[in-house]
Parts: C-alpha cells; structure tokens; sequence
C-alpha cells in the first residue's frame, strides 16, 4: 500500500483505542471540525476525504526537514502538530495541523523592506513574511512563494483548510477552505470556499465560492477571464475521486509506479553527491535516475524526478514535476506537478501547474519554442499512436489534446489571442478581455520565473533558487513515537 | 585524518581571514578567554589544547541528535553554539558553546516531585533537573547522570569549562575547569580546577586545585581516602599529551583504528535493523560488528563498540566503550570508556570509567565473579604473553597490571580490604578508613547501576534504560554551513 497516495476503500478508519481517542486523532478531529464549521452552508462534510486521505499510520513514519541557508530569513516553528514528511523553507510558523508529505517553500518570502509589487503599486514589507498554517490539514500540497493579498503582505496565512494530494497553494492564503487533489489556487485569496479535483484558479479573491471539478479559470479585475472546463467523464478518467473513495486513475496510477524510487531518498544521510554544473543546483530529495543530463543554471526541486532526459541551461523542473525520456532545449519553465513524458521542448516553452503531457515512444510530443501549455493541460497521446504530435512554436493550449484534431481545438497562435479584444470562444474554452494584455502578462511572468529560478545567472550576478539553494542543510524533526504524544512532533523553534 | 582524534603537530592553527575572524573562531575564542581567567592563579593558558585538539573545518562536518523518548523530559534549546556530531537527551539548555562528538545523555535526571538521596538526606526536587552548558568547550565527552550537589540540585551546570577528549563528567557540576584526555570527575562539585590526562576524581567538592596526571583519587567526607598515582612514564605511553601537541599513544592508537567503522552509522538514516532480545537495546549510534550476541536486558549504548563478543543477561555497554574478543557471563557494568579486549568476565564484574583491559587471543584475561576493577586501571598483558592472567572472583583491581607479579602488586580480596580499618598501603596505592564500608559502598553503587540500566527488567517491573531507550527518535540538527554565522547550529528549541 502506498503511503504516498490512498486507493479507494484501503484507508484506515479512524482508530479507537479502548474508548480514548490517540493525540493524533484528536487533532485531525479538531482540524475536520473547524473546516467543515467554515464550510456548513455547502453542507460539505470533510471528514470522509481526510480519514481516508492518508492513514494515520503512515503519519508516524516520516520526519520532516526544516532547510537553512544564508540567503532565506530562518524562523521556523511549530507546536501540537504533525509534520510527517515535510519540507520546509523560509520562515513558517505552524499550529495545530496536520502536515504531511508537503513542501512549503518560502524561498520568495520578502524581507523587511523589501518591496512587494502588487497590484500595480509597489509596497515595501514592514516585516518579514511568514507562512502561518494553523488548524489545516494539508496532504502532499505544495505551498510556494509569498503572499499577493495587499490586505494581508506579512503573512501567508492557511487557516482552517484541508487541502489534498498534489494540489498546489501559490501566494495564496487561504481560510476554511477545501482543496481537492490536483487542484491549483494561484496568487488568490480565498475565504470558504470549495475547489474541486483538478481545478485551477488564479482569480484575485474569492468568498463562499464553490468551484466543480476541472475547472481551469483566470480572470484578471473585471476586464480579463480565461475559462475551460473539463468533462466530468475526463477529470474521472485521470482523477476519480470522492467521499470515503481516496482516489484513482491515471494520475494516481502514474505516480504509484514511482512511489518507491524516492525512498532511497529518504533513507539515507549523505547520498553519494552527484556532479552538477555550476549555477545548476538539485536538490537533495529530488530523484535524478540514469541517463540524465543537467545544463548550467537548472534548478530540480525537492520532490522532483528526473529520467533518462536532458535539462538544457536553465530550464527548471519544480516541486513534484516528472521528466521523464524528454528533452528540454532550456530556460524551460516546468511549474510545480507538471509531467513531461517522451516530450521535446523548444527555448522558453512553459508547462504550467499539474500539466500532463504524455508523448509516446514511436510518437513523441513537440512543442515548439516560446509556446505556453497552460495549467491543468492534458496531453495525452494514445498508446497506439505512431506519430509524434507537433506544437508549433508561439502557441497557447490548453484543456484536453489526444491528437491534432483535438489540438486545433484546444489551441491557438499567442499572436492570433493577441488580436482578440472583447469575446472569443473555441470549444469548451472562452476567454474575454485583451488578448495581447493576457498573452504580454503571461509572458511577463515567464520571465519573473526564470529570473527567480536563476535561469540568467552569470557567475555573478542574477543569482536565482538554483544558486541560493546550493548550500542548504537540513534540521531533521522526528515525531514521539511512543507515549501521550505518540505521532505529535515536538514543539519546536529554530531561529538563526 | 581522523576527526576524532586530533594527532600531534596536525592540528589547524586558528584561520584569519582578511583579517576577520568567523563566528566559530570568535566563539571559540570567547570560551577561552572566559576559562583561562578562571585558571589564572595557576598560569595555565587554555589556549593551545583546545586550538588543537579539533580542527575548525570538522566543527562544520557533522549534525546533532536531540533523542526524544516518552521517559525523558523533553526540552532541548541552544544558542549561539556549535554541536557538531553531539548526542543529547533529556533537558539541555546550551548557550555559547562548543560540543563536538559529545554524549550529553540526561537519562537520570530527576523530574519535579522525584526524591534525590544525596549525601544521607532524601530531597525531592523543587523542578525538573536539567544540564546547563554554558561557555564551555566540550571534545568527545560523556556527561551523565544528575547532579549530586546538595547546594545546586536542579541543574547540572558545566559553565566556563573545556573537556578533552573521552573525559567522563558523571553528576558533576564543573565551573571554570579544564579536563584532560579520558579525565572523569565523578559525583563532585569543581569550580576552577585542572584535572590531569587520565585521572579520576570523586571527591564531593574541590575548589582551587591542579590534580596530577594519572591521579585516581576517591574521597568520602573526612574518614574514607584511595588514592592510587600512576608514574609519568606510563600515562605518557598511553596517552602522551602537551599543549600544542593533540594526543597520541596507545589510548590514540587503539580508538583511531575503529575510527572509521563508526562512519556508516552516522550515514544512514534506517540501519538494516538488529533484532535483539526483548528487554534490551542497542542504541542505533552503537556499532554492533559480526558474530556478537546480545543477551536480555542487555544495554549497548550509543558510542559503544561490541566485536565478536558475547554480553550476557543484564551486562551493559556504556557510552565509548569497546568489547572486543570477549565474554561477558552477565549483569557486567561496563562504565563510561571502559575497553575489554581478549577478556572474560565472570557475573557482576565491574570495569570502571576507563579502565583499559586488554587480554591477548592466547592469554585472555579471565575476571573472576563480583570482581571490582576500580576507575581507570589498565591491565594489558603483554603481546608475548602465553598464559591467560587471572584475576580470582571477589577482588578489587587497581593500577597498571601487566601479569601475575604487578597484579599481586595492584589488587586486593573484597573479604581482606573489609578487614581494614584505619590505613593501608599497598605500592602507590593508598587507603584509609574503614573498608567495609567502602567495599559495601562499591557494591551498593554497582547494584544501583545494574538497576538503572534495567538488568532487572522481568517483562513489566524495573523497567531501566536498556527498556527506556528502545523507542527513541531523534531531532537531527543541521550547522548553518555558509554566510555569517557558518559553523555555528540554528538557535533551537525542542519542547514535547
């Protein structure tokens, strides 16, 4: 059984012992209670998604690192909590949750002083930022960057919400919220609210907003919207998922098979040191498997996995991205949960978060430079294809591509949005707004990333994520095994 | 270059750099400032041993252990202070420190409301006992137990004091002292004292003084004196030490051969696990090498070395200490250090803090039942020895013991020294009071030992430490390895 993900109908029941409840349990009892308060008008139960989320087992068996570096603020704390399995950067300070096999990286935290662009103005942070998860339960989730809510700069806050498998929290505090797995909240604000399986958005601010599954939505003030969403029959196929169900499907399949290669990873203190460029950095709990090639300036992140493919000067494969018999010809952008298999991408292609882009080995899939695979894109070619599937350079995707036709249906030319002014529509797809203000921002942001990432460093200047977390350590947390507190990690407070 | 052991002339003098000094050195600095000013009156500069004694660049090499278990109070905090490759357990409160490869291990200290019988009175204890280090530099040393000063009963201080390697400070409060190589001061209050290369101390307190190399010196209120002075010739052959120097001898020559067998330890996270009776445990920083048997209540604790040895019900290992060759019948007390090489041990015989007992393949040292080697005795029969040296059951072993003539000259009958009232003399060894008591005192001690580390254990009463420690976790401290304060540890606090 794997830890990492739950099958339907093995999950453990939530255990009683001789009528006492365990410390654990008490805990996710009292997280479930308060999410589900913040949730009652959708009459939403969260209980059944969290008891058969990840067994409380498996919560005792891992321990949790808090990494240091010269170059991120060190304030970490924790009380009453779990933290099996985590990663931490950055300042964080965590009550009363449940965290497990989570990154949460604040490697773009701001510091005092620093100055915070957000919404057009430029602010400088009157203190340093910091998470705060408090009263959340948070499973495989990958928390990042700093927040973007102007009404909340100092801190990230992640606040009763339960959040499950792969689903990633990008600059986006949170309250009473529930995420499903695959699902994507990216520099939002969101106050009780549902996200559904495989959903993304990226909408500003959000209240008492229930979003279905396969959502994939942008909108920018009130000008701006891109909308597509998937069929219940797709988001099933890759994601089934449901109440007491834990979940299936290709996604879940795909990540079992690799489940295992990274306990290696995980079991051993010094790992035999492999040779990267410099400028290039891979982080210690990512996986790099044989016949791999790193260029300058790549940065591969905690959780990530590399296969039998070459990562060309700066590209980057962030927080639980698989490449696997791909090329990458550089400055790659691969956001957190996108996988690449028996893929070639040109200069600057830019695969978003939980992208899923699946060539075949008779049948490659090629993107063409400076394209832009949207977040929550599938591409799937058929097992039986034979030939490969080609993206012309400049492109946007998105949504659900098997082959060419669905590609025509599900893409366009960046320079064809950027003549859109007002409504445009293609399939399950509408978008509205200014095409060239859209395509210009996204981009901007590209670049924002690859600058970040150190894609530009030159030996000097430009010094990015791959440069700044090459000389990291790690403090390594353990829970109580045994006793009052068995499964608890201590209360602990690490400061420079 | 063993990190260990810091041989003689290869020492790394003290690195400037540009003129600036790094947060190591300048913590190191202090510490010496701090504790020659105590040692002024003897014009003793602190200076040169500790420069030598471990070089800078291995003060970076290595992380710490906070062990967590549900019998020990839990809280763990430091400052300011580097802990390369030190153990601790139970309460530690370290501040502007240096400890390298040391075993804080606070396994006895007392809880609020547990009773202390120190010096005939029963005292409970107003707080949690906990250690408190502070300014002081700490090399390879044990500090055990609780602290037996009736004046200071809740902490155990070690302030302004630097300990060289494999010194023993059992229950000791020490403030600005300096402890040679494999020193122990056991049981007594120091403050501003020297304690020589290889001497034993358990005077109750001592205030002002120099103690001689080599000294083994016990002292009880007024009545009860043994005092046993070892010739500098034979100290400098087993450890010949000087300032500027490091160490080296056959003290040297013996551990920085098994050296290296302790790297894989330190290197993987899950060891292959080692099943052991129920009721023992062998702590997962032991080395346990081929063709060993462990008996039941058996402890092996962390540091300690067992080769092709056989420990029988209820004998322990403690910290540092090496069994090679050997058979223990059970219920053996190995103390803190103590080396058993080609050697036999009959029930309930007690090697103290080490004594060195080294046998050959063909003449083994057989100790014969409820034999007591006194703290710091070194038997070593010759290479060319050809029959085994016997020591009869029921004696007391003291000195340096080569064969049967120097044993004679270096041990005495339980039953005769019971006999003795007033003074004895018996070659450099010199005893006054009444033997009975003190023989009985002996006793009284190895049985409380004996109960402490659960060889008594019967599956649910007098559960010790071998039954205590089998479920421990460990909190892995990381060193900051670049920018202002490299080499230094993260400021932590570790609460349950």
């Amino acid at each position: 059984m794997s830890p990492r993900l739950q099958r339907a109908g093995t999950g453990a029941a939530p255990q009683k012992k001789e009528g006492k409840m365990k410390p654990l349990e008490k805990l996710t009892d009292q997280i479930v209670r308060r999410v589900s308060i913040n949730l009652r008008e959708f009459d939403f139960d969260v209980r059944p998604y969290v008891h058969r989320t990840v067994p409380i087992s498996h919560l005792l068996k891992f321990c949790a690192f808090y990494g240091i570096t010269p170059h991120h603020p060190v304030h970490f704390r924790s009380r009453h909590s779990n933290l099996a399995g985590s990663y931490f950067l950055g300042k964080c300070a965590i009550d009363d949750s449940v965290i497990y096999k989570s990154d949460i990286r604040g490697d773009e935290l701001k510091l005092r002083g620093e100055v915070i662009h957000c919404q057009g103005e430029d602010i400088p942070a009157e203190h340093d930022q910091s998470f705060v998860i408090r009263d959340s339960f948070l499973v495989k989730t990958l928390v990042h960057s700093y927040p973007h809510d102007p009404e909340r700069l100092n801190r990230f806050p992640i606040t009763s919400s339960v959040s499950l498998p792969y689903a990633n929290i990008h600059g986006s505090p949170l309250r009473g919220c529930f995420l499903g797995p695959f699902s994507t909240v990216d520099i939002s604000a969101l106050h009780d609210c549902i996200v559904g399986a495989f959903s993304y958005v990226q909408v500003g601010e959000l209240s008492h907003a229930r979003i279905d599954p396969g959502l994939v939505w942008i909108r920018s003030g009130q000008e701006t919207e891109f909308r597509f969403q998937f069929t219940k029959a797709i988001v099933n196929k890759y994601i089934f998922f449901g109440p007491n169900k834990g979940f299936r499907g290709i996604f879940a399949d795909f990540l079992e098979a690799r489940e295992t290669e990274f306990q290696r990873v995980f079991e051993t203190v010094h790992l035999e040191p492999v040779s990267v460029p410099s400028g290039a950095s891979l982080n210690r709990y990512a996986l790099l498997k044989p016949k791999s090639k790193i260029g300058e300036n790549v940065l591969v992140a905690q959780g990530a996995y590399v296969e039998n493919s070459t990562m060309g000067k700066g590209a980057n494969a962030q927080e639980n991205c698989y490449v696997i018999d791909s090329h990458l010809d550089g400055r790659n952008v691969l956001a957190h949960g996108a996988k690449l298999i028996h893929a070639r991408l040109g200069e600057k292609v830019f695969a978003g978060f939980n992208a899923f882009l699946r060539g075949r080995a008779d049948a490659p899939l090629i993107v063409g430079e400076g394209s832009i695979i949207m977040p929550h894109t599938i591409i799937d070619l058929e097992p039986e294809s034979d030939a490969p599937l080609e993206i012309p350079p400049g492109h946007l995707v998105w949504g659900y591509v098997t082959d060419k036709e669905t590609l025509r249906q599900h893409s366009i030319a960046l320079d064809a949005l950027s003549e859109v002014d007002g409504e445009f529509t293609l399939g399950e797809m509408r978008f509205r707004g200014s095409g060239s203000g859209f395509v210009r921002g996204f981009q901007h942001r590209i670049e924002s990333i690859l600058r970040d990432n150190g894609a530009y460093f030159d030996g000097e200047k430009n010094r990015g994520h791959a440069q700044k977390e090459q000389h990291i350590s790690f403090n390594i947390i353990h829970p109580h095994l045994r006793g009052q507190r068995e499964g608890l990690f201590p209360a602990t407070d690490i400061r420079p």
